[in-house]
Formats: structure tokens, C-alpha cells, sequence
């Protein structure tokens, strides 16, 4: 596309969804809650016209070569495709939280104050191969009462046009504009540029959905705020006073339940004091599920394992691979995990309760676990009924967001004719 | 100074304030109440070193022609200083949030997870010539948690100093790190810069107060968050069932209590129903106060007025002025408060109920009043005991933000071995 055909659509989809979302932010609870489940049912009734796209941007995938890892990012079969609908439902079932009243102050002079949720406005989601997100983030953002604008990977362009055409034909089922969800009909990365600069001021909030790369970008050279994570930097620490056989199977979950998510353990932190017994049954039950481990100095004296060198303390595999650190103490570990963590999750391994407490007041992590997997930093898993992402800035929503993390509030003051002394 | 010395006083600010932070966010909150209230206690103290430091300013800004405004602005006797003690007193007498768990969410595999709220981190503030802000966002700051930057205006810089001092002193009596609060040793317009970019990955969030000029400079450059609102284009708008009496006090009061204050009505809105009765009697009590009128040409039908221009729509004047606009109804007063309005706050005047709930609903203000004047748009008046300022964006904290705006919150997950599925 020419720069300026891309200009020109830049403003035409930013006006649509800020006039979509105007019909939307005065529309009823039962209007959003019916255009959920007949965006779901709308997947199921569409499935042969996404199934096929799907087989369309497959084939097309395999001939420019992806990976086996991304063609299967990218394939639908009809299971894959009903849980894509099952996850609309259970969106849907998440409490429609628009102008309830947060908080209520009341006034010695009579004012009453009420802070009520409001949905943000238009979100703008970018992202990379997976399909699923394209119903996700719709769904997400319609329950939190906000117009999307979706801007996904070309690998997966067909599917999810299909897919954003079903959503969008619940909507307008329920009475709904169909561009409360738009599917960006190009995947020129100029486009991207023009998200990032807001579509005319259009666009609340970006949030990006994908690797390192794409989310760096987008912090780089976005002019309108931005919801994300860079990285998941996570660490699993086992206290001494720790119970064995739970802390073998947190870590063994923690790293391999799947190695490529943002929540996988990335460094295992051992205090001292009881890492000579538990390092050798740990070593063994990772080596036997295939995982490198790369020590320290102390872990290598226990276990033979390759070599951790610094840059380790500060990698990310998304693979299997786990760098190991014994340290001295409960501070030693905060002080470690304040150094590296990018301050997504961190977990303590511990049967000593004021040792959980001062990990989970001290480690300056979006979410804190104590006795749990960091694979459980997942929004469907905290209940959200799915995430949009997850965030690590400090300012709004963080850990795993879901609809509620989507909207803002407003004050209305209820007055019977004061005046200002 | 340098471009080299300002570097170099950058990062030892701001790693000066990244140390006391650390130690701040794992103070008791006795300790943190106590600093409040030594806080207080020490600008009693030291009135007599603040106040001369005050009259030297005073003296010099005369010099240089500040305009009687600016001075007044600037002013400290013993009344006004035992008023910033006393603004310290209520912020130290609002409650210390950090930690409260504010959900909780209940999982079927037994997960419980707290969202907990947690400070922010390092605020830096950057603001003109009042010293009382170096008072009431230092207590603040502290309230929810946070360590704070503080960079004045040069007309102030001596009392600044002078209360900053005070704080420092009260923070090291209550056993705190003095450097939670840091009023910064240069008026060289680099800092600012500096700041503006973080301190070298110090600092959380940014909040400007001061004119325009300095917070569209602070919005276009910053690195790093900032709450921030650009202008305050406030409407009051009187609709068809309005009670008459209190339309014309709460005008009045909205437009001329104080002119140069953001919550300052800059339009009025009067439904075309009940204009021609109520107008000439608004306009009257206007002209009394001497504040000038301008009107659309419906508005001069009824009296005689100045012509309100298109531009005037969307000047936010600070000053004795009003624009008047008749309106066809209650639609019509929403759009054209959604086209010319800035977010800030927006009043109906109205008996009618079902009116007065459109209104707060469908305008898309940070504060919506009803029946009341524009000008309670206070953290003050909301009883969040003062306010860093107002916030018009749609993330994080918006209307009057007070401590509490000023936290973030983190999850804290607490498992008795989950892995996950």
C-alpha cells in the first residue's frame, strides 16, 4: 500500500471504532453480555469458513518455510477452533463490571462521591502467528466495554479475517456496531506505525501480543500508552525449609510444562542449607525430562552440569534450559531476583510461612507464588476467564490482565446544590 | 552547571532515592505514620528558617518584576506555613493502604490469590512556584509508600529548600532514610530533562504541575509515565428542570470563586427551554462579580453580550470570562461537551433524575457533578486529604489523585503445591 493509502485507512478504522465504541459505552449489560455468546456461537456456526482459511494460511506457512513450533501456533483443527468458542464463553461469564461503583465517599458537606468502572475506550492489540488471540483479545476487550482494533501476523491473515467476521457477526446479532471489532485488512507494518501513533486519536491503549522483538518495538515508538511485558525473566527459589517432594515437582512443572511461555522458571535459586540433598534428585528428575542445567560454582560441586556464566542470570531461554545459583540466604535470593527478574513472577518454595511473607512483600514482582508453579502467571488460571497479557510496568493493570484490567473509572459527584467555600 | 555535573547529580539522585525507596517499602506503618506527623511537627519547628528563606525569595522575585499573582503565589507568612503543617496533618491522618489485600480470588485447585496494593516506587514531581506543592507532594508521596523527587520553580527555590529540609528532618526522627524525600539542589532547566528520562531508571512516574507550557512539555518528552491533565475546559450545563437558585449560586460560584483554578467553569450550557428566563438573571449576578460574558447568538437575543467565536468553545480562560451557549437539550449540551471538553469536569443542573444519570454516564470526564459546583474538582474536597493534582488520561489514576492514586498493587499467590495441568 502507498503511504498514503495508509494514512487514509489509519483514520478511516480509528473513526469507526471510536464510533462503534460510542454506540457500545451507551449500550446495556444484557446487550454486551448476548454479544459474547453469539460471538461465540458464531465461531461454531463459521467453522467450515475458518477451517479452511486456516488450511489456506497453513500451506501457504509450510511453503515459506516456518518452523514446526509456528505451524502449530498457527493450525485449527474443529477441537482447537470449539475451544477458540469455549473461551468466548467463559469470557462471557465473567461479571460485566461497567459502572459498578468502586469506592463511595461521602462528604461532611453532603457530596457523595462515587468511583465507577468505566470501560478505556478503543484498545488497539498487536500480534504475531496465533489465531486464537484474534477471539481473545475481541472478547476480552468487548467484556471490559471497549472497541478493538486487531492488528495480527500475516502467517495467519485468512484465519483471522474469518474469525474476526464471525465475532462481528454476533455483534451485530446482538445489535452491536460490527466495528466494535475491526480485523486490520493489511498487514503492511506501516500500519503498525500508524497504531502506534494512536490512529488519529483514536486508540486509548497498545497492547502488543508476541516476542521480544515486536513488544521493544512498541515501547520504542509508541506515543500513546502501552500495556505489556518485555520479558519473563522468572525464578523459582527453594527455601530451606522447604518440602522436598513439593519442590521437585513445582520445579519440574515451573521449567517443562511448556518451555516457550512467559511464566516458565528460567533461573532455580537453592538455599545453601539444603541444596546438597535436594540439587541431585532435582538434576535427575529435569535431565530425565530433557532439560540442560548450568550451574554455579556450588551447584557444579554437587551435580556435574555445565557452566552458568553471568549473562545466564539475565537469559531468558524459552527453551530447556535452566541456570541454577545456590544462594546463602532468603535475603540472598530477593537480592538476586531484584538484580535479574524483569519483575513478571517469582516463586518461594517453602514451608516456613514468615519466609513466604517476606518474599511476597519484598520481591518487586507483578505476581508473587508461594508453593505454586510460575506456570501458573495466566489469566484463564487466575480466573479472569483469559488475559490480554500480562503486564510487568507499575502503573495500571499488571500480573495477568484480563476484562477488569481493561477499564478505568470515573468520579460522579451527587450534589444537592453546593457551593465551593 | 555542566552537562557533565547535571549527569552525574542525575544518577545520585536518583539512585539515592531508588536506596531509600527500598528501605521505605519495608518500613512498619507506625514508621510511616510517625514520619508524617514529625513531618508536620517540623515545619512548626522551623518556621522561622523557612520564613526568611521565603522573604529573601520574595524579595527577589519582586525584583524581577513577577507579576502580583506570581507573589502572592509565592507568600508565606505564619498563617499560610501553620497550613502547610496542617495539610501534612491530614494527609498523615489518611489511611496507610500499603498491603491491604483488595480482592481476593478463590481458585478450584485450591490457589488463593491476593491483589495487594503496593506503593509505586520513586514519583518524581516537577512544579512552578508554590511552595506549599514541596510540602504536600513529599506527604503524599509518602502516604502511599513512595519516595519523592521534588524539582520547584527558581522563585521559590530558598523556601522549597528550606520546607524540604523539614520533611528530611521529620523522615530521619521517625527512623526513615532522609533521601525519601529529595528536593533537587539546581534550577537548571537540564534536570528537568534529566528527570523527564527517568534518573537513570529511578524513577516510576512523573507528575508536572504548573502551567500548561511545562505539562505539554513534560507530556511530549517524558521517557516515563506521567499523570498529568493539560487543561481544565470545564462546562456547567442547566438543564430544562433545573431548580433556579441553585443554578445561579452554583454558576457563580463555578466561574468566579477562583478564575485561575483548573475546576473553573469555562462554558456554560443552558438548555433552550428554560434560557430565556434564567439567563438575564445569571448574566446580572455575573456582571455584579465582574466577570465578562460571551455568547452564541441565541445567548445575545436574551441580553446583551460579547460574541462568543467558534474559538471560544475551547479556551480554558483562567480568567473572568464565560462563554454561553444555548443548547437544544440534553443531547445536544452531551455532544458538545464531548467536542470541546478536555476530560477534566463537567456539571448538569438538573432536578430531573434520569437526566442528571445520562449525563454522568455519557459524559466522558474524569469528574462528572451533579448539582454541584465545578470547583469542588479538589483532592481536598474529595477528603483524600490534598492531591498531587488531576488527571484527565484514561490509565492508572484520573480526577483528584490523592495517596492512594499514587500505589500500584502486585499478586500474591498462595499454593500448597499446585502444579499446573
Amino acid at each position: 500500500m502507498t503511504q498514503n493509502s495508509i494514512k487514509i485507512l489509519a483514520v478511516e478504522i480509528g473513526t469507526r471504532a471510536r464510533n462503534a465504541y460510542a454506540i457500545l459505552a451507551n449500550s446495556s449489560k444484557e446487550t454486551r453480555d448476548n454479544a459474547l455468546i453469539f460471538m461465540a456461537q458464531a465461531i461454531f456456526d463459521n467453522k467450515d469458513a475458518i477451517l479452511s482459511a486456516n488450511k489456506i494460511d497453513y500451506e501457504n506457512a509450510k511453503k515459506d518455510g516456518l518452523s514446526d513450533a509456528m505451524l502449530d501456533r498457527l493450525m485449527l483443527d474443529e477441537k482447537r477452533l470449539m475451544g477458540v468458542a469455549e473461551a468466548l464463553k467463559s469470557i462471557a461469564a465473567q461479571p460485566d463490571q461497567n459502572f459498578e461503583v468502586i469506592e463511595t465517599y461521602n462528604r461532611p458537606n453532603g457530596l457523595k462521591i462515587d468511583k465507577v468502572r468505566i470501560p478505556l475506550g478503543v484498545i488497539g492489540i498487536i500480534y504475531e502467528s496465533r489465531p486464537n488471540v484474534t477471539a481473545d483479545a475481541g472478547g476480552l476487550c468487548l467484556r471490559g466495554g471497549n472497541a478493538a482494533v486487531l492488528r495480527g501476523g500475516k502467517e495467519a491473515f485468512l484465519t483471522s479475517t474469518e474469525i474476526a467476521n464471525a465475532l462481528r457477526a454476533g455483534l451485530a446479532k446482538a445489535g452491536l456496531p460490527e466495528d466494535c471489532v475491526q480485523f486490520v485488512p493489511t498487514t503492511d507494518r506501516d500500519f503498525v506505525g500508524e497504531m502506534l501513533r494512536g490512529l488519529n486519536g483514536a486508540i486509548d491503549l497498545i497492547i502488543p501480543r508476541g516476542g521480544k522483538t515486536l513488544v521493544a518495538r512498541v515501547l520504542d515508538e509508541a506515543k500513546v500508552p502501552v500495556l505489556a511485558h518485555l520479558e519473563g525473566m522468572c525464578h523459582t527459589y527453594i527455601h530451606q525449609d522447604a518440602d522436598e517432594a513439593k519442590a521437585i515437582a513445582i520445579v519440574l512443572n515451573a521449567k517443562m510444562r511448556r518451555t516457550g511461555i512467559c511464566g516458565a522458571t528460567e533461573t532455580l535459586l537453592i538455599d545453601e542449607k539444603i541444596a546438597a540433598k535436594i540439587l541431585p534428585k532435582i538434576a535427575t528428575a529435569l535431565n530425565e525430562a530433557g532439560c540442560e542445567l548450568r550451574g554455579d560454582e556450588k551447584a557444579r560441586a554437587i551435580c556435574p552440569m555445565n557452566i552458568a556464566n553471568e549473562e545466564d542470570w539475565s537469559t531468558e531461554y524459552l527453551a530447556p534450559i535452566l541456570a541454577i545459583k545456590i544462594v546463602d540466604n532468603l535475603e540472598d535470593a530477593i537480592n538476586h531476583i531484584g538484580k535479574y527478574g524483569s519483575h513478571h513472577t517469582d516463586a518461594i518454595i517453602t514451608e516456613n510461612e514468615e519466609a513466604a511473607r517476606i518474599f511476597s512483600y519484598r520481591v518487586d514482582s507483578a505476581i508473587v507464588m508461594h508453593n505454586a508453579s510460575t506456570q501458573f502467571a495466566d489469566g484463564g488460571e487466575f480466573g479472569f476467564g483469559g488475559e490480554i497479557g500480562i503486564g510487568t510496568g507499575r502503573l495500571h493493570a499488571r500480573g495477568p490482565v484480563g476484562a477488569q484490567g481493561l477499564t478505568t473509572y470515573k468520579y460522579i459527584v451527587h450534589g444537592t446544590g453546593q457551593t465551593r467555600p
